[in-house]
């Protein structure tokens, strides 16, 4: 499972503060834990910017710096297509941008970009019309819509990662399985495409959310999902993560399992 | 999920020492603690017995002793049909047997206990000349010979739980999907048979243990798995269950997971 440490987003006040003020040094360490966590991506937000320039200023200075400090790519994370474009001019390697959905106007904005630099992007299973859909077919349906739509461009399924979307279980019961339903629909009938989300939506209004988030990531590890956006600098769960790989076979002789125990990694 | 408590087991030193002393209060206690933590069904092995006549004692003492203690059915786990049989002589309510495989004599030995005393049963999906096979698929075949079997006897499918066979993943890496596969398989082709295993041997020769079978709980829960055979006095694996029903739909208004939260179930 490729991990996209969340981090760096502004809307932690923390890191909307080092982003305003500059400090380089603050947004490097996050980079640096998230790096030795594990992450295979940095998502980089600054969303909170007031106008589309200051955000691309913002990105300006965050790209490079964060990319001297740690060698990964970056999962540009914005609703705006010229910050993400200002971004990626200046990212090196293969980005992700974070996001596209059903919508044909963001598909427009945002597809060109993905072909023009060679990116990944997650895709959210939701539009512009209908929001959210309720059910696990239609979330499919416009997965499907924004594969067809993406081969128009040259983009290729295996960079897409689509987002079954999590919501809330206090408010709907179903919306574990909801989730699970759509991410083996995505893996069965979208070929090469990836799965990706973030989990913690799922917790929210209960108690014990990370007990909750744990025992949900393994749930989605099990149904093939194969990217995550979370904290890789939570232990717990990325001990989770290397024993769930294991246990999904993906891990010839526990080979990363016996060396993640010698690092000291599964001592939580 | 319904939990079998795996304390009772002569294997166990101290619980071969107990049944030998006939220490009752050492054996309520072990009883009384499983309840609480929310078994099912309580396992009792006193497989260490010499002689089938001295584990027939052995079950003659253990029975109405555990069943006086706690309001639980037993799971009565020997591989000698006259002990089992003397167990269940002084049952109360809908005892299980642990267990049949897919070899004929022992099929002959235990479903005519099984529908006698209206029992339930553990099945392996193993036989005696073949062993443990080492592919999903003739591991089902062996659950349809003994379904098959079964309905000779008049013995319910439903009353059925059948166990995919955990075996170490330290010895070939693919064992754990094996498991999985073989479960899912189940589920899919057995109508109302249902599912069982102790989980624990996954682990087996590898470091973090715990970890690795907490994980592995999840995944099974994930792909449908009815029963488990455990230690019930594991708050965290107990905690990681309640979460992992609750996500699994199971649990209308989240109600079962806050009143475990209410009643600290979810400390871990």
């Amino acid at each position: 499972m490729e991990i996209i440490g969340e981090k760096i987003n502004t809307t932690r006040k923390d890191v909307q503060k080092a982003v305003r003020e500059r400090d380089a040094a603050f947004i490097q360490e996050l980079a640096q834990k998230q790096a030795e966590g594990g992450a295979a991506f940095l998502d980089v937000n600054s969303g909170l910017a007031l106008y589309p320039e200051e955000e691309a200023e913002d990105f300006a200075w965050l790209v490079p710096l964060i990319q001297k400090t740690v060698d990964l790519p970056l999962c540009i994370d914005s609703g705006r297509p010229q910050p993400i474009e200002a971004a990626l001019k200046l990212h090196r390697g293969k980005a992700m941008i974070n996001s596209v959905n059903g919508d044909p106007a963001k598909m427009g904005e945002i597809f060109p970009l993905v072909k023009k630099y060679g990116c990944k992007v997650i895709a959210l299973t939701s539009s512009r019309e209908g929001g959210i859909p309720a059910t696990s077919e239609e979330r499919l349906k416009i997965a499907q819509t924004i594969a067809t739509e993406a081969q128009k461009y040259g983009v290729p399924l295996g960079d897409i990662y689509f987002d079954p979307l999590v919501m809330a279980l206090s408010t709907q019961h179903g919306n574990g399985t909801l989730f699970l339903e759509t991410l083996r629909g995505i893996k069965k009938n979208l070929g090469e495409a990836k799965t990706v989300s973030g989990l913690s939506n799922i917790s929210f209004g209960l108690p014990k959310r990370r007990l909750m988030n744990q025992v949900f990531l393994v749930l989605a590890l099990g149904c093939g999902m194969d990217a995550a956006i979370l904290d890789p600098t939570d232990k717990a769960l990325m001990a989770m993560i290397r024993a769930g790989e294991t246990l999904m076979g993906k891990d010839p002789f526990c080979a990363k399992y016996i060396s993640a125990f010698r690092e000291g990694r599964l001592d939580v």
